[in-house]
C-alpha cells in the first residue's frame, strides 16, 4: 500500500511530505493508522545530526496512536480495530530483562530496532524503490507504519487520540520517573530541575501521589505559571539565588529534597541534582538526555553519605502493561494532557512543530491525520 | 584517673606511647576499659596528614572492644560490666535521621564529634594540662576511653574482645554494605573490587546472603587463596586481563554483575565498577574513601540504561542495634574472622602495625591490651 509520511532525507534538512510505499505486516507484526503523533525533542536530536547513531532517509516519530488495521501471521492480542499505542521501549515478557522483574528495557528486538529495521531484518518503508528506515520502531511520522506486536500498548476505544499520543513518551517519561523508578512517597519532597514537557509531567506525578514540596528549578520565569497549575508548590530561579544553588536548595527544602529529578540532559544541572538531595537517603533521577560524550561528576563522599544516583528510560514503564494505566488515569481526571499540547497541525506543517519548539513557544505539538 | 594510651602529636609522626589522664565520664557517658582494638586504614589516613579534617594531638583507634567499668548520670542502657564495642556512627535513636528508617547516620553527636570532642564540647584526656583530642568519638588507643552511651553496642559476654573489635569497623563495613545498604539477594553475582580487609567481609558476606558469582578482582594474586576460603568463586588480575576490563567482567558474568563494590578509594576504579554492573538493574556501591577532592564520572547513559551508583558508610549499620547481631553471626560461625587477624601487639608495639599496613604484609592488625 501506499502512505503519506514526512520523511527524514538527511540530518538538519526539513522534513519532506512523501507517499510512500509500505509493506503490509509480517509475522508477529500489525499495520497501524496513526490518528496523531506528538513531536518530541528525540525526534528532534536525530533531525539534527547530533545522533550519533541517526539512520537516513528514514521516518521518525515516535509519539504515537492509533488504530490497529491489519495484523500478521501469529499475532494473538490485538485485532483490527484496536485503539494502539506505538511503544519505542517494547515489552516481550518472555526475555531475561522483562522477566526480571527489575527493569522495562526488554531487549527483545533491540538490535534492529536500533539498526532502524523490523524485528526481521528489513524495512517496510520504500519510496521509488529505495529502503527508507523505520525510527525507534514506531515511525509514527507516516499515517500508516508497521509495528510489532510487542511494542504495541492496547489502549480503551474512548481515549482521544489527539491527547494520549503523548502518553507514548512524554506523560509516561515524566509521571513513569517518579512512580516507576523513583517511587516517591506521600510526604516528599521533590526537585525537579527544567520545566519543559518532561519536567511538568514529573510535577504532576509527584502531585498525584501525594509529595509534600514540589520545588521547580528553571532560568525561565515564563514557567512558573504552568508549572504552578501542574501542581509546583516552590519555584526557584537559579538567575535570582545569591550564592550557590546548591545550599539554596537544601535550606529551602529543610535538610534537602527526598528525590531530585533532571530534566534537561545537561549535565551539570545533574550534578546539582544529586548533591541538593538529602544526606543519608536522597536520591536523584537523571531523565534528561546528555550530549554525545558528556560525563557526570561527583564526589563519591556525596554518595557515601547516603545519596543515591539512577536514570529513568521511558519513566520505567512496561508499556503493555503501564501505558494502559497512564489512559486511564488522564480518562479519570488524575492527571492533565490537554494544556501541555500547545499547537495541532496537519502533517503537511510538521516543521513548523520544529520551529515552535527551536522557538521555546510550544510544550508539545501534535499532527493530526486527516 | 590515668591510662596508657598512644598519642598522635604531629601528622606524619610514629604515635608516642603516654601515660595520660582521663576524666571520668559526664552525664550520658561511659568510662570503657578497651580491651582490643584494630588498627585501620582509616587511622593511617589520619595519621599521615592526608585528612584534611584531622586533629592533633589526638588519640586514634575507632576498632574497639571492651568492658564499661562506670557509667556517667542518666546513663540507663549500661551498667558497669557490660562487655561493649564503641561506635563512630553512633545511634541515638531520636534524631531525625534514626527515626527515618532510610540511614544509619545518626547525627545527634556528629558535630563535636568532628571536632575531636566529647558532646558537651571538651575533651575528657589530657597531658601535662594540655588538651588531647578524640578521634571519630571512639579514641581505642587508649586502655581507658569515654564513650556516649549512644556510641556503645552492648554485645555478648562470651565473645572474645581480640575478634570482635573488628566489628567496630571493617567487618560491619564489609558484610553491612552486601547486607544493608546493597542489599543483595541469593542468586546474585556480585563482583568485588579490591581483596583487603574490607573486601574480604564483603566477599564473605555475599557468601553468607547465597550470591552466586562473588567474583574478586585485584592486582595482586597473592589475594587469591585468602579470598576463596572467604567464599570468592572468580579471580581477575586486571593486569592480565587482554583489552578492557570492563567489557570482560560483563562477559564473566554474562551481562554484568547485579551487584558491585569498590573497596580502595580509587575513582577509577568506582568507574569500573559501575560500568561492570548489568544493564537494566546493576547497582554499584562504593566503600572505599577517595582522596580529598577527587571526583568520580561516567556517561549519564550509564545510569539511564538502568545502573545505580550508591555509597556505604559502617555498611549501612545501625550500630546499637546491628552489631550485636553480627557478634553473633561470629560465635555461630556463620562468619570467619579468626583469619583476617594476621598479627597481634601490645599497645607498645602499635607502631609496628602501621609498618606492616604500608609493607602490605598485614590484613588486621589487633592491639591486645594486658
Amino acid at each position: 500500500m501506499e502512505t503519506k509520511a514526512a520523511v527524514a532525507f538527511e540530518a538538519g534538512k526539513p522534513l519532506s511530505i512523501e507517499t510512500v510505499s509500505l509493506d503490509g505486516p509480517s509475522a508477529g507484526e500489525c499495520l497501524v493508522e496513526i490518528k496523531a503523533t506528538g513531536i518530541c525533542h528525540t525526534d528532534e536530536f536525530t533531525l539534527s545530526g547530533a545522533d550519533p547513531e541517526g539512520l537516513f532517509p528514514a521516518i521518525l516519530g515516535h509519539e504515537g496512536a492509533g488504530i490497529v488495521r491489519e495484523v500478521g501471521p501469529g499475532v494473538t492480542s490485538l485485532k483490527p480495530g484496536d485503539h494502539v499505542i506505538p511503544l519505542y521501549t517494547p515489552e516481550c515478557r518472555q526475555c531475561e530483562y522483562c522477566l526480571s522483574g527489575k527493569t522495562n528495557l526488554c531487549q527483545a528486538i533491540r538490535e534492529t530496532q536500533g539498526q532502524g529495521l523490523m524485528p526481521d531484518g528489513t524495512s517496510r518503508f520504500s519510496l521509488n524503490g529505495e529502503k527508507i528506515f523505520h525510527y525507534m520502531g514506531t515511525s509514527t511520522f507516516a499515517n500508516f507504519t508497521v509495528v510489532p506486536e510487542i511494542a504495541l500498548a492496547k489502549i480503551r476505544q474512548d481515549a482521544p487520540f489527539d491527547k494520549v499520543c503523548y502518553i507514548g513518551c512524554g506523560v509516561t517519561t515524566g509521571i513513569g520517573a517518579v512512580i516507576n523508578t523513583a517511587k516517591v512517597q506521600p510526604g516528599d519532597n521533590v526537585i525537579v530541575f527544567g520545566l519543559g514537557g518532561i519536567g511538568l509531567n514529573v510535577i504532576q506525578g509527584a502531585r498525584m501521589v501525594g509529595a509534600n514540596m514540589i520545588v521547580g528549578v528553571d532560568t525561565n520565569p515564563d514557567k512558573k505559571v504552568m508549572a504552578e497549575k501542574f501542581g509546583m508548590t516552590h519555584f526557584v530561579n537559579p538567575k535570582e539565588v545569591e550564592g550557590d544553588l546548591v545550599p539554596y536548595l537544601v535550606d529551602l527544602t529543610k535538610g534537602g529534597a527526598d528525590h531530585s529529578f533532571e530534566c534537561i540532559g545537561n549535565v551539570d544541572v545533574m550534578r546539582d541534582a544529586l548533591e541538593c538531595c538529602h544526606k543519608g537517603w536522597g536520591e536523584s533521577t537523571i531523565i534528561g538526555v546528555a550530549g554525545a560524550g558528556q560525563e557526570i561528576k561527583t564526589r563519591p563522599f556525596q554518595l557515601v553519605t547516603g545519596r543515591v544516583w539512577r536514570g529513568s528510560a521511558f519513566g520505567g514503564a512496561k508499556g503493555r502493561t503501564d501505558v494502559p494505566k497512564i489512559v486511564d488515569w488522564y480518562m479519570q481526571g488524575k492527571i492533565n494532557i490537554d494544556d501541555l499540547i500547545t499547537h495541532t497541525m496537519p502533517l503537511e506543517e510538521i516543521n513548523t512543530a520544529f520551529d515552535l519548539m527551536h522557538a521555546g513557544k510550544s510544550i508539545r505539538s501534535v499532527v493530526l491525520y486527516d
